[in-house]
């Protein structure tokens, strides 16, 4: 049925129910164009503040699907698992966790992104390996999950075109933090990719764009239900991100505390994560006779991540890139780190070059943060408390501004441990 | 100081008020092109939804006055006043009220809009007599203020260019009907335009924007409160749009209905609106010593609708144009005329030539609707009730299509006069 822009607009402001038909005509006719992109923005902000009924955030999602092509992975010998995190800071969990679970014997076909802002992207940690390369297409894709069993690359331009479209455009309109567009853009692709079972890490805190449990609560249960209607098993985790994880935000940094991982090591927060997420997938997939515990123990998720990284042209055995220049900040008092600030940890990353301002700019594999306390460990006056990374010096400056106010030392009375799994549905 | 687009709309999406500095950098800004059309559409879709303060809408109005050049009128030998009508189904008061109050001894200097959609446009009017021309320099609308004392014409493309371009990309984002937008652009053309006084006649009812005396009173008071505080003495008269005005809505038939007006005769409302509007631009201009319908009944506003078509290149005494095809509609039954709904003869109007669907469509000067009843009236069955008038017979069926619905003939027992004139605010 034909619609007019206006018409469909003129009813989400008007605090009306988009019927199907008008959602199907909406999308289509963006995605080609006949809604101009001054259309599609007024709508999107009408979305965000007028709110969507779980039955049009579906139909919105299958609209999306529906724009591009599906993947198909039911060729395969084992069943497959995804996860899918809405971003956070020193969040590296898909490195270790990849690998991991196809050492479990459950497929990972893991389709990332790259950063924008203060979080970080998969892809651009990962390239700071020697060699290795994102772009895959569907039957090196297929192969390799065959072969290898897990994964790692950016998504084709053939999966939800409407979603890449509308998302860029969000990003330049004010109107990111719309759960039902979140909701719709990470399931669409998610859904389209054809995994078999999905596991959600939903981050809530200054680092995340869901501030509040509540709001990750409601985009975790609008994705599950997205999710299980489109028939994948889908489960969400709601993980602390006020405090960045691990101890190293960056591209190469947070490549090498993922190696730590696998090799039995790192910090027990990552380890935490990534066995959680692991079990959940495993779960989905129907194999949670397995304990992913045992095969971090026993090298094998070491080896899957070698075939891993060797598959798609790396050099697993190469040495990292390292940043040209470093500064250190101490310790401005002794007493217990009380609180690190994941905001002003992703904030001080990106202005030492490990994230982009822009889509287009450049990332430097070798720039990050580096923290060697978390929240909770005694501190010493004038004990190295962050190393900054960055191939130009003079971005030292700004990076020291985002973390200042960003972390307390204190008398350790008013710290209280926070739980990082917060909550799961599903 | 400089701002992003991306922190405008966000300050606005989260319900927060806008700073002068805000509002005069992303006006300038998008008037310049810095601001895409994408960006400005999902910030006016967010103010419609969630609002602005006096303070805000004040300064978005100053911002989109200073994004144009300003009139002068203060060399004229006489104070000016001007009307604005929100726009409704057969309102041609502009028509004989600009020559009536200049016959007054008060200069009008009308500036005036086309029709687009079912309200029709005062130039579309007036070019339905022959050899008028609605264009004029700044220079040759000052000279004929000064000989004639009354002038309608077209904006000139320096009157707050900021303001056509948000008009057209609200047009089709649909974020028309945000009352801040709304009274400021309304507001900033007649501030710019330079009047000493100001009558904004606000239509209320089911041919209107604003379909309740609430909205109305809320749109009417904001207008009030911008036009004092730029130093313009402005009123505001609520009036009904729930019935057309006159006995006709089209282009050359409501000049005739004008000049009869003129010529002391014409529909009772017509002429009440028109004698109520002038002797408050009479007021705001200090000329409340003179009675207007003095200068009905001598005839002088007539010798200044004469000239006042002259000087535009018209020729008053010539035959206007006539539709090639006519329609009549019966009475179905014998009883009173208890309800005209405006909307439905509107939508009969344009459909029938009268106005456009797109800005770059011809009108024809022939075409409208003409009734021969008014709400109140006996008609008897058979009676002719309505004339539709248009160039093309196939026209007719989606005229008569609008029309089903729009009246009643009944007993009278269940008809109530509406006042014309609502309130007065100012």
């Amino acid at each position: 049925m034909a619609h007019d822009a206006v018409e469909v607009i003129g009813a989400k402001r008007d605090r009306g129910e988009l019927s199907d038909s008008q959602i199907d005509w909406v999308v289509a006719a963006y995605t080609r164009g006949d809604v101009a992109d001054e259309q599609m923005s007024a709508l999107a902000m009408a979305i965000l503040l007028n709110g969507m009924t779980r039955r049009e955030i579906g139909r919105w999602t299958a609209a999306m699907i529906a724009s591009g092509e599906r993947m198909d992975f039911s060729s395969l010998s084992r069943p497959t698992a995804d996860k899918h995190s809405t971003g956070g800071v020193g969040d590296k969990i898909t490195l270790p966790l990849a690998p991991l679970v196809a050492a479990c014997g459950v497929a990972v076909p893991q389709l990332s992104g790259r950063g924008l802002g203060h979080t970080g992207g998969t892809l651009d940690k990962l390239e700071s390996v020697p060699g290795w390369r994102a772009a895959l297409s569907n039957d090196e894709m297929l192969a390799q999950l065959e072969s290898v069993g897990a994964v790692i690359c950016a998504a084709g331009d053939g999966l939800a075109p409407a979603d890449k479209k509308l998302y860029a455009l969000r990003d330049v309109t004010g109107t990111v933090p719309a759960i039902p567009l979140i909701a719709s853009s990470i399931m669409s692709k998610k859904i389209a990719e054809g995994t078999g079972s999905l596991v959600l890490d939903v981050k809530v805190g200054t680092g995340a764009f869901m501030r509040t449990v509540e709001d990750a609560r409601e985009l975790a249960a609008t994705m599950v239900a997205l999710g299980t209607d489109a028939g994948v098993r889908t489960v969400a985790l709601l993980t602390d991100m006020s405090t960045p994880l691990g101890l190293t935000a960056g591209n190469a940094v947070e490549v090498a505390e993922s190696v730590e991982v696998l090799a039995g090591g790192g910090p027990a927060d990552v380890v935490e994560l990534t066995l959680a997420l692991a079990r959940e997938m495993l779960a989905g997939a129907g194999r949670d006779d397995v304990d992913p515990a045992d095969r971090l123990a026993d090298g094998s998720a070491m080896d899957a991540w070698r075939a891993m990284i060797s598959a798609q042209g790396g050099d697993p055995a190469a040495e990292l890139p390292t940043a040209r220049e470093s500064h250190v900040v101490s310790a401005p008092t002794s007493g217990v780190l009380t609180r690190l600030d994941a905001m002003a940890v992703g904030l001080a990353a990106w202005r030492l070059g490990a994230g982009r301002a822009r889509k287009e700019d450049p990332v430097q594999a070798g720039a990050g943060v580096v923290w060697h306390a978390r929240p909770g460990d005694d501190v010493r006056e004038g004990q190295p408390l962050f190393t900054l990374l960055s191939d130009d010096s003079e971005r030292f400056d700004r990076a020291l501004e985002a973390l200042d106010g960003g972390y307390d030392v204190g008398d350790g009375t008013s710290y209280t441990p926070t739980d990082l799994v917060i909550d799961r549905i599903g």
